[in-house]
């Protein structure tokens, strides 16, 4: 056994330990879905079914009443994490102890002053391994991380802040190696697969919190967003999820890769079972005031009245969106294609005005995105996979292909010059639309990839989400429905738009993806979180799925 | 005659014919201050000296209601430039006969529409030499640039959108060569001296700016600052700056030597007479909503609220400011030590809150800062400067220092992840202050430079200024006073803190500095434009300077 191998076994054996006996389950399903289990499985009593069941929205009202104890919200939320966990192999960190405790000082707390502590006060939060907590391991999916604790001083500041706001933390979820993918796999615990299916991936690279909210072992999972993965792994769940613009959301402290990098921020989001949910979490958030910890947040409340743009619109008038279903590049799958028409017609049908989006660029955008990511020639990342031997996963081979060389700072500079060149004639797209129009154009709908939850290790293509992260759009994904074989019918007589599209198109097939979730993104510009998340919400609303399973 | 000699002699001759004979004075003082020569000299009629030495926040008023015509006061302040030019050499470009031509359009407008156009409809703005107007050239002070004329495309969108406020194009003003100094000086027209005594710089690089502001051949100026360059002229000639917080103000297609770097940003912000009129200038171009353009703009329109509660602190409580009178590094001269000192003991006359700041790491800031600006080894300056052949200005030398090499791009990642951590360090500090103060620490009261207006080539220590670029905060420089030679001794016991000081305090001389302007700048944290303004208007009130001569 390499060493890297006992380390890796070590941490799964103290994994394994975390987990109390009475909250073993007996076993799992074969084939099909998870979903079902938590229930069935007999380890959840009612009252931790419908705590578990429940919106965040909810749970938080009732612990602020005194309605309910965050023991008992807690409790329930580490028992069907631990039940998520043996199903889908999500967590990288286990600790229901350490939360029990939280939860029980924020109950005292409430019996002493009779109010909560914050606006989350008592609500159990899933993070994915990225963000480091006093007194955790942070390992981010490297072997050569682990067995190093976090202290007060290196604790991420979304962390301190969301403990200020009263949330509790009991588990730390699986990312991919490296993070620069949108599956799930690192060389610590393997794979983590889909709830609905073992046979999909649950996305990445924020993939064990869409694994655990999906299946409802988490409420609120905080995901982080460099190319899509905050909202690959909520449409591959079914769940709603916010890419926020940078600046918007806390990132200082975070554990990261090729620190320092500006030129494309990662940043952090939720991802939850409703708008409604995911906008308590930035309200939350945003009521610690987050720009006095961290330099690159914004002082920027939540802000009502860019919501009230939008009810007003509903009220009267309709919204005025724009869609595209291909970028150009590559096609998505006819269940994609299906999830966009759709959302379209439901929109029409419902007295808003559609218009055609004509991607901009996108092969431009796509490549000098490509160019960033890859900008140290991926050196930091070897740096960290070598210094324990560990192997690199499959997914990420394209990502350290020796091929790739660093580029020098005057290249960076000339990306950056690029990037915001872009970002402008993107702005001016959308103010020639808005002139043509006559009025705002509100948001564009797009796939956010080109498949529904893909079968592992075929994630391909990542243009649809990487172009938002370069242009710094903010955006919202929307879960719209599931593919059907019966009438998601491969289009045989297809001809490529090149060999990405190649790939990609030879990959579908329609009784594989049968029943995998299907979304969109509604797309914003920079900043637009209120009015961008009012239009998710009532994309949402119109397909039905306010609150999704 | 060298090529680059010719090119400059040809701009010169170019420059001399846009000032008709009428507007040629017949003597510019031997010695002393310039100041009263547009008055004494008779070119300009009782009316024109009445809106030349008028608020801009009145001109807009009175063109807004059609009692003062665009046409009238883009004459009376092109006469007074051209004025101002023959005394201080401040213009690179002049175009009056544009000026009164988009004058007469904007006077065709309000009679047809009986409304103006915007919020400076037929406000003259003159521009630092860095902004692209169509139709001319930017020499930013490079003689290798000249010749070369800007399209509609390539106009910056600071113009652009000043334009649709309904400003009026006058004058762009001479630049250092490179802007990378805070004097004024180039080999196309030489060097643009103090209106108040030709002895001293009018700073820089925003220099011609100050200079055309400071004797009111301009109402409201527009400059740029990465160090110092928007408020070291303000402070230089008695006038109010801001440097808001990089992302308030639109900077693109500005020219600019090193585009694409982005670890400290450049910022656009005027320089005015009073806080009103910065004001105006703020929400004049907010109006014009700059995100749609800019993707680097936040959205985020000026807030009204953000002004009341520094005015409900004013009318209750009083403001609690910090303040320091000396970084560390280098001792400001006595003039600058009183002016900080005039401030404090002015506020707590009036009842503010006043505590001492403890400048946090300046010395480790200021090498970073250095670090980062001079990223590419000079490369890029280099490469615009020996394109015509012209030499390199003293002023800038260090920043050419062939012992400075460029760094790589794994350097400059360090320097960015250096940076946010430092800003979050202040920011640490910022809120351990306040926890001790049980209340809001409003803002921070320190010099902008360690002397008055600095005799020529004198100016040797940016660290007052470049620190606050690098921590992004915002920050406004308020006129104080003037040294004064009787009461600013020199102290000959000191003892300097290192080389720098040395340097800078062997320079004063209290008879060479007699008379020359003394500021602070009061600096917020980021992106707290609204607030700062309002501390500083206060500041500036409390002094006797709401308004600048």
């Amino acid at each position: 056994m390499a060493e890297w191998e006992k380390l890796a076994a070590d941490k799964r054996a103290r994994l394994e330990k975390t987990i109390p006996a009475e909250w073993k389950i007996h076993s799992v399903p074969e084939s099909g879905s998870y979903m079902d289990v938590p229930t069935t499985s007999g380890l959840l009593s009612e009252t931790e079914l419908q705590i578990t069941g429940s919106s965040a929205t909810d749970l938080v009202a009732k612990l602020a009443s005194g309605e309910l104890k965050s023991v008992d919200v807690t409790t329930a939320f580490c028992k069907r994490a631990a039940i998520a966990h043996q199903l889908v192999n999500c967590a990288l960190e286990f600790f229901p102890e350490n939360a029990l405790e939280q939860a029980r000082e924020l109950d005292a707390y409430f019996e002493k002053h009779k109010k909560p502590i914050g606006p989350l006060h008592g609500l159990p939060v899933s993070l994915k391994d990225q963000f480091r907590i006093k007194g955790l391991e942070t390992s981010m999916g490297y072997i050569s991380w682990l067995n190093k604790y976090e202290t007060a001083e290196s604790e991420s500041v979304m962390v301190t802040l969301l403990r200020k706001a009263g949330a509790v933390f009991y588990v730390k979820t699986s990312v991919p190696q490296t993070l620069m993918t949108c599956e799930t796999f690192n060389n610590i615990i393997g794979r983590t697969v889909n709830p609905r299916n073992k046979n999909w991936s649950c996305g990445g690279s924020s993939g064990g919190e869409g694994a655990i909210v999906g299946i409802r072992g988490g409420i609120i999972g905080v995901g982080t967003d460099i190319g899509g993965s905050i909202r690959v792994p909520s449409a591959f769940n079914f769940l709603y999820g916010i890419r926020p613009s940078h600046g918007r959301m806390p990132y200082a402290k975070m554990a990261n890769s090729m620190e320092g990098q500006e030129t494309i921020h990662s940043v952090t989001g939720p991802l939850a079972h409703s708008a409604a949910d995911i906008r308590l979490f930035l309200t939350s958030v945003l009521s610690q005031e987050p720009w006095k910890y961290d330099s690159k947040v914004i002082p920027l409340d939540w802000r009502p009245q860019e919501e009230t743009v939008i009810k007003n619109k509903l009220a009267s008038g309709g919204l005025t969106l724009g869609f595209y279903n291909c970028d150009g590049i590559v096609l998505p799958h006819p269940p994609i294609l299906r999830g966009v028409e759709t959302v379209v017609s439901t929109l029409k049908a419902n007295g808003h005005h559609l218009v055609e989006w004509k991607p901009y660029k996108h092969q431009y955008a796509f490549d000098l995105t490509n160019g960033i990511y890859t900008s140290d020639g991926g050196a930091d990342v070897h740096r960290d996979i070598s210094a324990s031997g560990e192997p690199v996963i499959p997914n990420i081979k394209d990502l350290l292909n020796p091929d790739i060389k660093a580029i020098d700072m005057l290249q960076l500079f000339d990306a950056q010059l690029k990037k915001w060149q872009y970002q402008n004639e993107y702005l001016d797209q959308w103010r020639e639309m808005e002139k043509k129009l006559g009025k705002e154009l509100d948001a564009i709908i797009a796939p956010i990839t080109p498949t529904a939850a893909v079968r592992h290790d075929r994630f391909r293509y990542y243009g649809y989400a990487t172009t938002i992260n370069l242009l710094d759009f903010t955006s919202v994904v929307v879960p719209v429905t599931f593919a059907d074989k019966k009438v998601d019918v491969k289009d045989e007589s297809l001809v490529p738009l090149n060999e990405t599209d190649k790939l990609v198109q030879a990959e579908y097939d329609a009784d594989a993806y049968d029943g995998a979730p299907v979304a969109v993104q509604i797309i914003g510009r920079r900043l637009t979180e209120e009015r961008t998340l009012a239009i998710a919400e009532e994309v949402g609303r119109l397909l039905g799925n306010a609150v999704t399973p």
